[in-house]
């Protein structure tokens, strides 16, 4: 499969066997680093990374990853770049490209990524925007897939804001073939215009929806995910939101509910008891540390396989 | 030829077949990256790379540059650094000349540079002062000589701000054989010093003036350059200088009054609208992405043969 | 002698022979760099580098050790991080242990670097914290060591605030057999416990004493070691340390009571005029450039050992 020179901006971009290819390849990326085997597969090749906002996760993960395929990822964030003060995107775009192998940006509007995309002429990568977050979504399907074997036919429960990251898991599941229910209260549903694009692409295999009831998401599922209630940019509503998602915590008497063998996920950072308690966060179920290394081998996959 | 260990502050430390030995190696180093031939020529070297400003380019290029030539670029911002924290710029020279085989430093005062480079005991490359910006300047050449395939008796008009580019491009002019015409508002002139020191590196084959007509600058012109009106850190005056500038415009009708082959250059980031046009910018004379590009190889050669 | 894998966070961590493996290391790696032997001994490793306030020295002399043995330095500085905006520390040294072989921290708390310790499988070294600096004291016995060919039987005064440097070089000084004594004016003192616990690691063959007097301190001593009066951090109160610290000065008139031969430290940034004047930081008998640059030596040593 050549995957070479694609953008990564969304999930729906992709084919399942596209995304099957990089969840292999991702795996025995993964492989391969435990046992030692070196894989420089990008030697000599430069990532530029546009931070508008702070990061820990994808910005160590995919530094780390550049160095481990042998290529170099610069940090470029807000502070540090002149985009913004009057550059338009697609000049810093056509600069860029002409310097780096591939652009990852983490921003706000999804726009301005899309943007970028039109006029790089190198792969632009999308590392969270306020409507998709795919990176993370990816190094989720590989933890699942990890767990069970298999992706096909699980159910995942999503519980709490319809935000960026319900649409990625939507969209991921659709794709994948399984069946995603998102839980949120009123005021906070994913964008419906994502829903419907998610159950577009979930065809016959899949199913996507959008219910009231955590407890009625979690039945018979083997996945339950959760994100913070107020993203960052969104503290100023943060009491508002608190109160807004009452009940809408992944708990133990939540997670008992679910199916036995499930796992707890969360893209982190977590605020334990607000959308998560202390104890299922640390609890056997949750995999939540496994699913944050495994930001490391999902952009390695994304980074081997698109640059 | 032999520049190891000289510093790169103004063009006017460099005589013309040393400019030329820069401008055949970042020529070859283009060469070898375009097709793909390994050219480590800095494997374990560093460079210390201090802004006091933001940068897009300049930075990204350097970064890029170093690691191509197997070393390794670190970007050093003024809130991570001590230095301006009562450290004075002499015992900051000394510690890292013992860290690192070169220093670039972006900042305003061109004589903080020369003290750095003073104290430093490896080489220190300016990457822009309120005075010079040779780095610059190395790139245009480049490009200019790409596309003329000479660079002794070609014309370039500087339409605008009499500002560290109008000087460095004098200089360079000056030294290469060069007729560059700075045309500017009153009160926008180049710094008389600037002007009398490029004339004087003129002699017989070169020809330095400045004008207050860009109708006349770019009489036979082949190079149109212009930069922006405000730079970095004089947006309070940007409504005054917009207004002293009206006329000091690169547009489709002044381009026609140039040489029929001729190309516009434009360091970045560009105004559109106000000293250059959408037009033109994105037009078939302007190289400006080019230009662009070729700071990476400029900056290449430069570290190459200096560290 | 094997530390993969320690922690690096007080001196008092480790015995005397486990330094003198370190400072053997240093020197070692320090010799191969100067004559041009390779010494990638952390070939694809990462350090992950947490600085939440600003640094020159220890970042950079980090970042090239890395990249001197082969491995990578990922600078964080606490604007580009989510640590601190309400994601615990536990969680973060969770994750990061998940992409890095290693991570710095340069942080005001003591207790934030033992729980980051606590919570990361990874080692990590102490860059600085209110209480210690003991990669600044490594690199300062590598230059005592190296000036007298010996550490056992030395006596070092310390002269000024009795800070983080103070308490590393009175564990320092303690652990490998030397005579410390640290002069300091009242309300200044060490930490009493910090104090106790050198004493107690003296034993028979060291000293280790605080006095009130500068005069007392320096009388026999071949090392004079001194600090700013306020560090980062302590502005507001420059005013008031600039009264109580008067005559806790290292000057010529205070050199010339210690022995002939003896050698001046600083960690720097110096303040000349207050801690140390102009005319002892750069008269014959100042080592703190050579101390300055065997921080670089000192934490390859600390880097290779540990990782």
């Amino acid at each position: 499969m050549d995957l070479k020179g694609r953008d990564y901006l969304t999930l729906a971009d992709f084919k399942r066997e596209e995304i099957w290819y990089l969840l292999e390849l991702a795996r025995d990326l993964k492989k391969k680093q435990k046992v030692g085997i070196p894989h420089q597969q990008l030697k000599g090749k430069t990532l530029g990374m546009i931070f508008q906002k702070a990061s820990t996760r994808t910005r160590v993960s995919f530094e780390a990853a550049m160095f481990h395929l042998g290529g170099l990822a610069m940090f470029l964030s807000k502070n540090d770049l002149q985009m913004g003060r009057g550059e338009p995107i697609e000049d810093t775009a056509r600069v860029l490209a002409r310097y780096v192998d591939g652009i990852l940006i983490r921003t706000y509007s999804h726009q301005e990524v899309l943007d970028l995309a039109k006029y790089a002429d190198v792969p632009v990568i999308n590392g969270l925007t306020d409507d998709f977050h795919p990176t993370q979504a990816l190094a989720d399907l590989l933890t699942i897939w990890e767990k069970f074997d298999t992706l096909e036919g699980l159910k995942l429960a999503y519980v709490g804001d319809g935000n960026n990251m319900a649409h990625s898991l939507m969209l991921a599941g659709a794709i994948m073939g399984m069946e995603v229910t998102v839980a949120c209260p009123e005021g906070y549903e994913p964008n419906p215009s994502v829903v419907v694009k998610a159950q577009s692409l979930a065809g016959q295999t899949a199913k996507i929806q959008v219910v009231r009831e955590p407890q009625v998401a979690v039945q018979g599922a083997q996945v339950l995910y959760t994100d913070v209630w107020a993203s960052m940019g969104q503290e100023e509503e943060a009491e508002k939101r608190r109160k807004a998602f009452q009940g809408y915590q992944i708990n133990g008497e939540l997670l008992s509910q679910a199916e036995k063998e499930a796992i707890v996920l969360h893209c982190l950072p977590a605020h334990r008891g607000e959308e998560i308690t202390a104890e299922v966060m640390e609890g056997p179920q949750s995999v939540v540390f496994d699913e944050a290394e495994n930001r490391l081998h999902a952009h390695k996959a994304i980074l081997a396989a698109l640059l």
